[in-house]
């Protein structure tokens, strides 16, 4: 009979995440009761909002508790189930966490269609980084043909959706990007019109270049320094959805100096969290479904072996080590 | 026959403002135009967007050129109309500068009534910081009954017409103030619910008391350490008017530690010139003269006499020595 193991959350970290903030524990395989389902994992999801969630500072969410399970999303298949709408075999997408099973309430589960969609793809582009980008370039920056948007970490399962999304409805697309490399794919495979590489210490001026006549839409994922200097290239009546800081998760505030051109530029911004609004997740996923299933949209994995990997792959996310969506192969 | 004086700008300003960054001069009176109107001022309004018409470092308005007479808001009375519109002794409210008499296009002059309002008021609560605050508050922010609405220069000719609008449409409100003498105008008088002096050192601590559950609509009008320090009593889903950054216009950005908390609580902030859609104008103006008229909203004034004083009373503007709204007395 298979054990189940999971990743508890060992101790909170101070600055940067370490290995040792997490233990991994053999434990036994939980019980579906009335209405539930038993789900074996597997892909874990690895996102930058954990590192909240590390953190007792206030937040939009509460704290994972010491020595609870790791707050995940999950993509699996069911063992066991005592839900109507649900029989062993299914292949569903929940939240059940850093471990190999869990059990959820049928209500807190999705079925998805793992035929022709690579299981994978509904944590990614298909799941709450697809449906952020989503609600956040459409909903919040609303680009009109033509317009110019820039996404930060623009190589993420968030940013590289962004791009795409924007081109498919008319806008140019100008992703920032860490290194050479994700630079070349973002414009090469993705199709953006321009990426900066802002490893390369030449932002603003490259941004002059790529977006010259300033931005329309600002899709912030990173915060800090680069942030700072998107700021002052925002035109007149632009647009930010701030999705995320991602600079920021670790340690002291960067310290911003230009939000006058908020003021200046009579910019929007708005600051959102994907599951504030569930309304919109069904109009999401039927566009995106559409597009990924075309090819439209494409997208790129980097996947970690093994749940005892996932503290590694976390930490290296939150250092930009990673190259596309992050996921951790269960099974 | 009498003769005009203006003031021009004569040098830019550095960091603050000085007297020497304007020159006062005699020069003749100008002539009407075909459908222009020769005005005599009574009212020079200052304003601290002046500040950034007298710098020509990029902004929403092109910088008053060296030698130009400096803008400002202006009302008098109509000595010679060529404009169908307009007769000798009709009271205007424009945008005629820092002067004596001035010439304007008909349709940039608007027809007040100087019967049962004072003259000045059209530059106050009838004006443009009336207007600026009617749409930063109840278009932007869209405060709802019993939310708490925080402004900060709660005593200017903004932040007073914020604070008891707020209370006419059921909101609470707590200003910020410098000194406890605007404090207690501001309760008092104006009839805020609380006002914060900001320089008895305790900001963070009484805000705590006087909006315990949180600020739900900022309007905000000062920037820097304050502007900091309210961000962080953000409620979930709140709102922030971004009117003016005062404290920001005469040198280095004060760097802002805390915009995360836009994330975290999914804020809106919108940075608005009351000039960018004049149709606002009429319904903001119908419902302040209606309010202006009954004495619920009350405004008081600073006055300066006579053009010469112009610059000096900018100057202490910029560094909060007014107290409500800063007129310059031209006749």
């Amino acid at each position: 009979m298979e054990m189940n193991q999971k990743i508890v959350l060992a101790s909170r970290p101070a600055a940067w995440v370490e290995e040792s903030n997490f233990r991994l524990e053999d434990c036994g395989i939980p019980q579906a009761g009335n209405n539930q389902v038993l789900v074996r994992n597997h892909w874990l999801s690895l996102d930058p909002y954990m590192r909240g969630r590390m953190s007792d500072a206030k937040s939009y969410a509460k704290p994972v508790a010491i020595g609870e399970v790791m707050i995940g999303g999950t993509a699996g298949e069911v063992v066991q189930s005592n839900h109507p709408d649900f029989v062993a075999g299914d292949k569903v997408v929940g939240a059940l966490g850093w471990q190999l099973f869990g059990v959820a309430d049928g209500g807190a589960l999705r079925k998805v269609d793992a035929g022709t969609i690579p299981l994978s793809a509904w944590l990614g582009p298909l799941g709450m980084p697809g449906v952020t980008a989503w609600v956040g370039l459409l909903d919040i920056c609303a680009p009109q043909p033509g317009e110019t948007v820039v996404v930060t970490a623009a190589s993420g399962a968030v940013g590289s959706v962004v791009g795409q999304l924007a081109k498919i409805h008319g806008a140019r697309a100008v992703g920032i990007a860490g290194g050479p490399d994700k630079c070349r794919y973002v414009v090469d495979e993705l199709g953006f019109d321009a990426c900066i590489d802002y490893k390369a210490g030449k932002l603003h001026g490259e941004l002059m270049a790529a977006a010259p006549e300033g931005i329309d839409c600002l899709f912030e994922n990173v915060g800090g320094e680069i942030f700072d200097t998107l700021l002052t290239q925002m035109k007149p009546f632009s647009r930010i959805a701030l999705c995320g800081l991602i600079s920021q998760y670790n340690g002291a505030p960067y310290p911003m100096q230009n939000i006058r051109a908020v003021l200046i530029n009579r910019i929007r911004m708005q600051g959102f969290i994907v599951f504030d609004d569930l309304s919109r997740w069904p109009p999401a996923l039927e566009e995106l479904t559409g597009h990924v299933a075309s090819g439209r949209i494409k997208y790129r994995e980097s996947v970690a072996d093994g749940l005892a990997a996932a503290p590694a792959a976390l930490i290296s996310l939150l250092k930009g080590g990673n190259f596309g969506k992050q996921l951790v192969r269960l099974a």
